[in-house]
């Protein structure tokens, strides 16, 4: 058995768990038996199924609500939210929100909480008006309705969509103080339906020596990017259901290009012309914008992917661990270029590592849940979390991101996220 | 090759196409561009990509809307609810409301748009005040608040639930002419995340003798019901989050009973109450409702799974078919007792059948997405789907169900649904 400073626990047969000592499930659950409950002695369990116990609360004194035609979160939860940035100085509707991650469990996002990224606001589309062009090198040019659109074979896949600017604030010198939605909170996962792009190109057909495929948006800053042909014709669909309903107006209503794995901007929402061309448009969203300034002064251009990645959601920056004892670490992970296939949890700062069991299914670009007993005993430290993936990477510390790219460069980020935890259980970003 | 009147066609190496002649999907396609796409003559393709068709749209032309803290529908889905029925006659909430499976697509359900069936409507629970109490046969009676709870390891599962008493009009001796929805809309799919009960239980100390756990909600009918010890210690789990987020309220908020695969009413909503028995309590709930009466006047008693079944959601009734001409038959299959294995399609009423490839990840117990290129001809017709599960079972016609089961049983329902296309495109519920 590795003492206690090196410990790294696998047990055959049950889940690994993190914290100075090995301990299974089982001892989990056992230990924590005194934690979770609360309140035994008051306790008068009621001695026949009639009997209800004494403390019969009022909304069982009476009937409940009706059914209703489309259901609203409970007003309790009512701050959970997205988190609003301020529209751009002289614009409306140029910014972002953010989906609160750590009020969140599971991989899937609900719809009224995914993140935003605007660039000049949400366009009120009648898709009985909007219109789909597919020109320039094509044998023939063609315009669809909504509805014709909606007559083509279509697939159903859950994936991510991450902003490429997301958890920018790392790039900072000093950790940011807020919450693990306000950092790493421009990344949510769907369920997304629709068309193969490759189907719609085929139909229109595709000349040869068209290289790119230029995607422009509906919104009135023409949110426009180029395509490499190859990605167009690969796994790019066009989508118009997100988690079983037609597309919410934020995520491009009535329909938006769909590029899985790649960064969000060029996933371009409220799409109405897709143009193939020879070479790359130089679009002012992937020149003057959407390119990463490196540390030399030179910057890349058309850095697709968005890496592998992984934050612990609970316990985070915010939260107060109450008193030693055993917790659950939770947390999601994810990979642009393909498949999570492990996710490394510490809870010393990063000088041992537990292997974090995944939530099935493990899918491609898709969030990834891991979780990971985790035994506290009282004093600080420090929680971290490393993904890889099907590829062989790894997820980099901060320090080996800035050491690459510099700090001038506000996307792609991808660095390990730690959260100190104080004596006292209070959580906080920090650097270490 | 078959002939018109017995093609059942599955090609090599392309997806299988259900119709008159055996058709790849890339024929689908070519056959498809005059019919999908329009008004190509109009077109004035931008000859730079800086020049927008000569149509921009009045949404182009000024900013859009804010980021908003939680989002909704587009305002022109309005139409795309749950179908309310209204309370029974002297209560209030006391009914059901169902999703419109017709206008969605993938597998997902959003939680909005998810089935309710309440016996006294939903009650409004703070979740500070509310209390979870595990009693009975067990060494230690536990009392938890719901922070204590959210404190255990959690799961996160894809499933379906199901009312028992879902698709009940197809017992009617004429067909119902209603949407697929109306018919076939009290299921409904979401990812679930929650605590396994198993782990609960163990920490009371369920005592030798003790069969059945008893579970109560806390809405004022006091909703209850027995549940098998082998169920409860298997994969039952108590869900606080839907979806990515906490229950919504009219799905048990802050937290229900999850049975994977078994009747939805007996995945307690409001739980409140969990107590070990040597025996079923024989409650209200599994008496003299939710017990299945035969035709020789007899009455089944605790029929948990929902058995295999299948929907085709577009064309569905309500629908036009515009025109003979290519579409993509799309649809619903699961089973209480396992995973899909196999959807098969038939156009011509039943004389002949294609397997439909079905939508990858295909999960247990969840709703699994099938759909299958179809070529009308423009003449009258029947469209039918039949599921078979893992465990060997096939989905029975309407006739065996109610040869076995009789016509005054209510409850589980898992006949083939017929929908008949008519010369015009009019399509409508039939018993075929």
């Amino acid at each position: 058995m590795a003492s206690d400073s090196e410990s790294m626990v696998d047990i055959p047969g049950s889940e690994s768990v993190a914290g100075k000592e090995g301990l299974a499930r089982r001892d989990f659950l056992r230990a924590s038996a005194v934690l979770g409950a609360v309140g035994v002695a008051a306790l008068t369990p009621g001695l026949t199924h009639a009997e209800a116990p004494p403390d019969t609360p009022p909304w069982m004194r009476g009937a409940g609500a009706p059914m209703s035609a489309y259901g609203v979160p409970a007003s309790y939860e009512n701050k959970v939210t997205r988190t609003l940035i301020r529209s751009q100085p002289g614009t409306t509707g140029s910014g972002a929100s953010r989906t609160p991650l750590e009020a969140l469990d599971g991989t899937i996002t609900p719809s009224g909480l995914h993140f935003e990224r605007h660039h000049s606001g949400v366009p009120d589309i009648d898709p009985a008006q909007h219109r789909l062009l597919i020109h320039g090198m094509v044998k023939r040019p063609l315009i669809f309705t909504m509805e014709a659109l909606a007559r083509y074979p279509m697939v159903s896949r859950i994936h991510f969509l991450e902003c490429s600017g997301n958890s920018q604030l790392l790039y900072q010198a000093t950790p940011p103080t807020v919450t693990a939605g306000q950092t790493h909170g421009l990344v949510s996962c769907s369920e997304w339906t629709g068309v193969p792009l490759r189907i719609l190109l085929e139909e229109a057909g595709v000349e040869p020596g068209a290289q790119w495929i230029i995607a422009e948006g509906a919104d009135s800053a023409a949110m426009s990017r180029s395509i490499p042909m190859a990605k167009a014709m690969d796994d790019a669909f066009l989508a118009l259901f997100q988690n079983g309903e037609r597309l919410r107006p934020e995520n491009g209503y009535p329909v938006r290009l769909f590029l899985p794995g790649y960064e969000g901007n060029m996933n371009v929402k409220w799409l109405r012309r897709l143009k193939a061309t020879p070479t790359a448009a130089m679009t002012k969203d992937e020149t003057s914008r959407y390119t990463d300034l490196q540390a030399d002064g030179k910057a890349l251009m058309f850095t697709y992917p968005m890496e592998v990645k992984s934050v612990i959601t609970r316990p985070s920056h915010g939260m107060t661990v109450p008193g030693a004892g055993l917790y659950e670490i939770s947390g999601i992970a994810w990979s642009g270029n393909g498949t999570i296939t492990r996710v490394d949890v510490s809870v010393d700062g990063g000088q041992t590592w537990a292997s974090a069991p995944l939530s099935a299914p493990v899918l491609p670009r898709a969030l990834t849940r891991f979780r990971l007993p985790w035994r506290w005993n009282g004093t600080s430290t420090v929680l971290k979390s490393r993904a890889l993936d099907d590829t062989g990477a790894v997820q980099p510390s901060r320090e080996k991101v800035i050491a690459e790219h510099g700090s001038n460069v506000i996307f792609h980020f991808n660095g390990i996220q730690a959260w100190g935890v104080a004596a006292n259980g209070e959580v906080k970003h920090v650097y270490a």
